[in-house]
């Protein structure tokens, strides 16, 4: 029996993961089958199988490696010296993340901010899904918290408030961004990169009069 | 046959939309049934039938009427001169959407954000709660566009970016920020306002060296 080389296994999990976040996006979790999965990915149940023991493995799966990428792109920055400036840093990272996933468009319109929303929702009925993004999001805290004290450090931030607050509001403001897109359509990046730069001017124009 | 007074036909609208509400942040929009809903409020079909036709109409009057209560807080915001600045207002206003809807309590924790972050999702599907939820989130934006206009003119902030822009930003915040508490419970404001005081800060504070 042949040896399957570690390169085709890691195309068919991509190729399976793919195939199924397409599936979630397009048509939800809860209506999306394993047979849809199967379909659409043009493999035998036992291959698939293999791989993934079902939607919830699927799922998690996508949700770890969306997560991943998210920290370690905000680990990067946190190692520069200045650290990028919040506007530039956040639509950069999410502008990464939704072209990456344009694949999933879904009649014309990007799918991955659906998915994300309907990952959120699932998480309240599945225990398992909300541990895994329980634990993507305190990494990703954890590495936009030390962005923080890098801008902190390096007198860019005021240092008087705590740096887990900052990164909170920091996450909250790209998952929200997320939110508008899945409800209303798609919105330039540049519009989030915009309104944090006015966000920041704030203390340093002062009001008149 | 007597008359029912409008107070006595208030009451229960009100009776009956926030035991749907309370069904819907428990158990899930769709794992609801109406029956459910009738037990909840503890009255006949008939007496619940005659304010909403079925589910989608109890959501979105719960939508409607939230998002109304954001709007009106917003143009009574920007009426002020100077505004208050967006860490003392978002976490007011949404401080008091969260406080008004304490008795959506599941299991001893909030169901407010549960109960939005799964309208979210619902809207996918449901093109009726899709065109409330636009047009009401058409109106906060409009709302808080103002605010901005007049965080400009009292040169509070930069004059050079576009009002919408800012203003889809903050919004973005509370809803990211509703977003974490529905996936990971409750968070004091305080953490939002301080980010948001913290990020106002950085065109103020000067980089070191």
């Amino acid at each position: 029996m042949a040896r399957v080389s570690q390169e085709h296994l890691d195309a068919r999990r991509r190729q399976i993961l793919d195939g199924a976040a397409l599936c979630f996006a397009r048509n939800g979790f809860h209506a999306t089958s394993m047979q849809d999965v199967l379909k659409e990915v043009d493999l035998s149940a036992g291959a698939v199988y293999r791989y993934f023991s079902g939607k919830d493995a699927l799922i998690a799966a996508i949700v770890s490696e969306v997560m991943g990428e998210i920290r370690g792109a905000f680990e990067e920055a946190a190692r520069q010296t200045p650290p990028p400036t919040p506007d530039a840093l956040i639509t950069t990272v999410l502008g990464r993340t939704l072209a990456a996933r344009e694949f999933l468009a879904v009649d014309g319109q990007p799918g991955f901010p659906r998915l994300v929303v309907q990952v959120w929702t699932e998480t309240v009925r599945n225990e398992e899904l909300a541990a895994v993004l329980r634990e993507g999001y305190g990494a990703v805290l954890a590495a936009w918290t030390k962005v923080v004290q890098a801008y902190q450090d390096s007198g860019m931030m005021r240092t008087d408030l705590p740096a887990d607050d900052v990164a909170r509001t920091m996450i909250a403001t790209a998952q929200g961004f997320i939110v508008q897109q899945s409800l209303f359509g798609p919105v330039p990046m540049e519009a989030l990169g915009n309104g944090l730069r006015a966000l920041m001017s704030m203390d340093a124009v002062r009001p008149v009069g």
